[in-house]
């Protein structure tokens, strides 16, 4: 069977792009019925684009804010004298920065582009992409180490479980958790992919769903709800996730329903692999506790109901990310190694890592 | 506050009615934007709206198909002679059975109509319609009781969650679970009611939180996969749901997502309760293993997503309800008494009850 050859060569998605001095953004909103890409020319519009859901993952909301801060330099060169560089430069940035909250790799992103480009100066933007495109490139090395990493720890052949897309379109290519259940199918040790649809966005159904049948993996799709009977019957082997931002002490934000599948997954015997690059780790946040969760709109939840608004007197919670305590990780993926168990000793002791 | 006067009149909606000798449904189907009722005339067209969810809820589905049973009946006596009385009777009888698989409820009340009318004669329809009548205005009187059964076992005053809708729609009409829900509110036991939107049918968006709201009962809407952290952060006393079907062992047929939310409130130290009236216990089928769940349309999930087919190769899994293992249910509500940890002898003891 071709697709469980090591040889394999995977065409990964470009979900965020540099061409022609502008961000393009494939627009993950309209996927998978429609392929559109959005040509960005302001930090601005990089945020709206971050904010309204164009892109999504933490990687390539890095990535994408990495080329909203080369943008942010353009715009800082090519300003008028009624205004110094510097506060237009501090604008982009600050507009990027209040994207997405939850996100650690948005920060971390912005903070690299400036250290490598320095204060605003002619061709300062030039320096700013190079370190963009760094950042784009490195984190498909990344995802790629992290896939046969993860991989390794996978025995036997039985079916994985995912959530939400932490797949190419989240990250410059190739995927987190969707690069580790590359590598894993390529070696045999998938039976099958269980994806939860992932409300409100339905980044399982349309966008994990998707990129696993374009490359063959063999992927069935389900209602967030409906996972904790399929654990029961299909008995997979893990769970395997991509996550936002991991504390200190090893708790994970990550998409919300995450923690209800780690807590499903413990319970029937299946482990937890969480899969994120060490920009994810933030060793400044304590625990979970400490994350602030992005709330949502309630309307992102009562659309799927229809066009009328909701009878008077109904409330709404929709926050976007829950957090999994750092006890129900059995093993968190970073490009600089495995963290089984993670704890703050652990996590620590791979991050000073190399 | 009038809303938790003891005193306090609900006004139920009437779900299922017989109206100038027709069963007259509400369309759940298009709640809360449109309130349709729709004329059904013969038993096909009521066994119709049954598997295409014109109505839903155990009980609600067994008194709409004593309705039908009525229908059958009058089909018979008008039939020409070119077909005798009892086979036009048992074709009616044979579509409705078929209608929805996991009910008990549903081949309870045929069983009940049939014994009430006995064969297919003249005037045998009346006989059918006082039984069907009865079935009706005892479920309304069960849900009372269970209402005040199921208050009494909780204490204090916290959050609670409920999941679908097994409310006044969901049967003759007060509810069930939100029947109990109702007398606790009232006895000033209720802070708020948390309501997972429950996919795919968003019965816990759609019909629940409307219902909740018309009577002034706080209510929260959120995705299934958010009640994990809801759990975590708001400390619900008790979940308290439905159920579809009750085996002899005490496991518990319920929505999908019932057995999810089941695990979650263990783990964070909140109790379950399971409200049904005795004829959803089947002490024919002996656990959960042996009961059928009803697998629908993975067109049920896609319709989320869009118009246009799912790219090809990706498989759904869309099964109606799962199992609540026995030993997840704390008390178990019906009209002749309380069941707590539900076990094979407990449940026949009470069963056996007057």
């Amino acid at each position: 069977m071709i697709a469980s050859m090591e040889s394999r060569v995977w065409q990964p998605v470009a979900t965020a792009d540099w061409q022609d001095d502008a961000c393009v953004l494939l627009d993950q909103r309209v996927l998978p019925g429609v392929e559109r890409y959005l040509r960005l020319e302001t930090p601005e519009a990089v945020a709206d684009a971050i904010r309204e859901m164009v892109v999504r993952g933490a990687p390539a909301i890095g990535i994408t804010a990495a080329y909203g801060a080369v943008l942010a330099y353009r715009q800082a060169e090519q300003a008028d004298q009624a205004e110094p560089d510097q506060a237009v430069l501090e604008r982009g940035f600050s507009v990027l920065a209040a994207a997405r909250p939850t996100a650690a790799n948005l920060q971390w992103a912005l903070n690299r582009v400036r250290k490598a480009a320095g204060p605003p100066a002619l061709g300062a933007w030039k320096r700013a992409l190079d370190a963009a495109r760094e950042i784009h490139r490195e984190d498909i090395e990344m995802n790629h180490a992290m896939g046969r990493l993860g991989e390794a720890l996978i025995e036997g052949c039985a079916p994985v479980v995912t959530h939400c897309n932490a797949g190419a379109l989240a990250t410059g290519g190739f995927g987190t958790a969707l690069g580790v259940i590359r590598e894993a199918w390529a070696a045999g040790k998938v039976e099958r992919v269980y994806a939860g649809e992932t409300r409100p966005w339905l980044q399982g159904s349309r966008l994990t769903a998707w990129e696993l049948a374009r490359d063959g993996v063999p992927v069935t799709v389900l209602t967030d709800s409906a996972m904790a009977q399929m654990f029961r019957r299909q008995r997979p082997g893990w769970l395997i996730v991509g996550a936002d931002r991991v504390a200190a002490n090893g708790d994970v934000a990550n998409k919300i329903g995450t923690y209800s599948l780690a807590l499903t997954a413990r319970h029937h015997g299946a482990q937890v692999m969480v899969v994120a690059p060490s920009s994810t780790v933030d060793l400044d946040t304590g625990s979970g506790d400490q994350i602030l969760i992005e709330q949502r709109a309630g309307a992102e939840i009562w659309t799927a109901v229809g066009e009328a608004p909701p009878p008077e007197g109904i409330c709404f919670e929709n926050p976007a990310f829950d957090i999994t305590p750092a006890g129900l990780v059995d093993a968190l993926v970073t490009e600089k190694g495995v963290v089984k168990n993670p704890d703050r000793e652990s996590l620590a002791a791979v991050m000073a890592g190399p």
